[in-house]
């Protein structure tokens, strides 16, 4: 047998991406499809399958795949699981690795999407070589992968490595999750929105964002506007920036990384998210740590980004 | 060469302390000296090597020890340096693993406190068969060792595990770090008596504590006061677990730990302290944690702890 390949399927809300990938990161063929419209798990494996099937004939068959790694939001590694995930259709506990291992006859493995992230970086890009390293997905939400002696950490249940949920501002804006100021609540596509949203009404500073209809005020949007120079667009950005800048500080305190890798829709705003961010994150950190700590971009193409973090958990797979 | 047993050394501002350990973490022999009178460094090691001579003599000599391990502020494990420690006499970088080993033939092992107290409490106390757990030393300091993956976090460069300075109050109390709001200005037994002069400053309530002289409001004397129910102290205390509470929640996102275990001074208010800082870290932990990560007491006993730890990180010398 020769498994050099192997393959990457990422189950989004939405949709799921997969693709073959060789050790380098190459991505050998990749396909979507719808991840709605299955009420019954066992029938979107089934659906699944016939997309992915004929790919598998495409790079030579079975035999020149290694596994399967999965990315999928709440997947919990420990358990091969999805476990009550708000975002996919199928409630409860969905033992997702073995559904796949028995349908594909190969192993299986699967982790959250941040997880998949920083297992990807570490293997095909930004944080190759690197034992120590923070990966922070900037997405609907805050998502982090965390990685320590070179292992990402799962904690002793799965679930590690849930920094949108730290507690940034008492009594601060209500979450998904229950409770008031998390992290993701600021830092993240939804979060600049709320921002946004706060200065528009608060303030009365001209903005090319107030003539955008509500339902377009999105975070691109709002990169775009600050890109262009709009000032208030820059203050969001700034805002969130400090905030995220002194979560990462704390960060750091913990785990002591060599870099924290962002990414993810927000990091669109490129120098502009990343340069106060790193200003914030050196002021606020323990002096031995300032302006050591790399804090730099993904060095994975978005689009293909999901498939990778996601294939690169074969890898880690122990035969 | 049997080499069933282990040297721990743990280096205090003031005193020395160390012992010959076995694998179950009986201690075969121990003693003391101070760390201080010595200008350089090499003569606190000839002093210390005359110390511990006759107990390596009494335990059946070298062939019986595996290696020795250091407990030191500010010890780097990759580097086996003690660095710019404030509370030691010697400035700098200190190559102390090196001198220790050229001075006892023997390998050694150095890394900070806080992280031998966590190794000690794997081996030997309350975090046995633990793979992911929280260390919390409360002294003048917090300090903390994280243990992931069944393995201490050093971090790339040596320094993880710096909870006492993630900031958990903007433009708090100022520290010794130079920055305002770290933890352990809070949650420490400095914290908690900083906490007491500003509560018997603020407040006219009765308070055994009053009558005390300035230079004896210590954190034993408010605990003691506390176990009293004085009013006043208890509200220092709750105060102190509110705050220790809620940065547990976060640290808990971070690694997901089993358990976290409190060690030093501090703890002596016992169920007083534990309590209300597993109510506050319960409330604030996400839904998924709340009630399910043990808070709890080291099981060592403290006069042998430091002895313990520093002896405990020799097991996990690789060949």
């Amino acid at each position: 047998m020769n498994q050099q390949l192997a393959l990457g399927i990422d189950i989004g809300g939405t949709n799921t991406v997969f693709g073959v990938v060789d050790r380098r990161g190459n991505l050998l063929g990749e396909g979507s499809m719808s991840t709605r419209g299955y009420e019954e798990v066992t029938r979107y494996i089934d659906a699944l399958y016939r997309k992915v099937h004929p790919l598998i004939e495409k790079v030579g068959g079975l035999d020149q795949i290694r596994g399967v790694g999965v990315g999928a939001p709440n997947g919990n590694f420990y358990h091969g699981t999805i476990e009550f995930a708000p975002n996919l259709p199928w409630k409860g506990v969905i033992p997702l690795a073995n559904l796949i291992r028995e349908q594909f006859s190969m192993q299986a493995v699967i982790t959250n999407d941040a997880n998949a992230a920083a297992i990807g970086e570490m293997t095909y890009g930004a944080a190759r070589g690197m034992k120590d390293f923070i990966m922070i997905t900037l997405g609907t939400g805050l998502g982090s992968g965390i990685v320590a002696n070179g292992q990402l950490i799962y904690g002793h249940d799965g679930f590690a490595g849930e920094l949108g949920h730290i507690i940034v501002e008492d009594e601060g804006r209500i979450c998904g999750c229950g409770r008031y100021g998390c992290l993701e609540t600021y830092a993240s596509a939804t979060g600049v929105m709320r921002t946004m949203e706060e200065l528009l009404k608060k303030k009365k500073t001209d903005s090319i964002l107030r003539k955008l209809p509500p339902d377009q005020l999105n975070s691109k949007a709002i990169c775009d506007a600050a890109i262009q120079g709009d000032k208030l667009a820059l203050e969001a950005v700034e805002f969130t920036a400090k905030i995220l800048g002194k979560a990462l500080a704390n960060a750091i305190a913990f785990t002591a990384p060599e870099a924290i890798i962002l990414f993810g829709g927000l990091t669109k705003a490129g120098d502009l998210l990343l340069n106060p961010t790193r200003k914030y994150m050196d002021r606020n950190v323990l002096k031995i740590w300032s302006g050591k700590v790399k804090l730099m971009r993904s060095e994975l193409k978005e689009s293909h980004a999901a498939i990778l973090g996601a294939s690169a958990l074969v890898w880690e797979m122990k035969d």
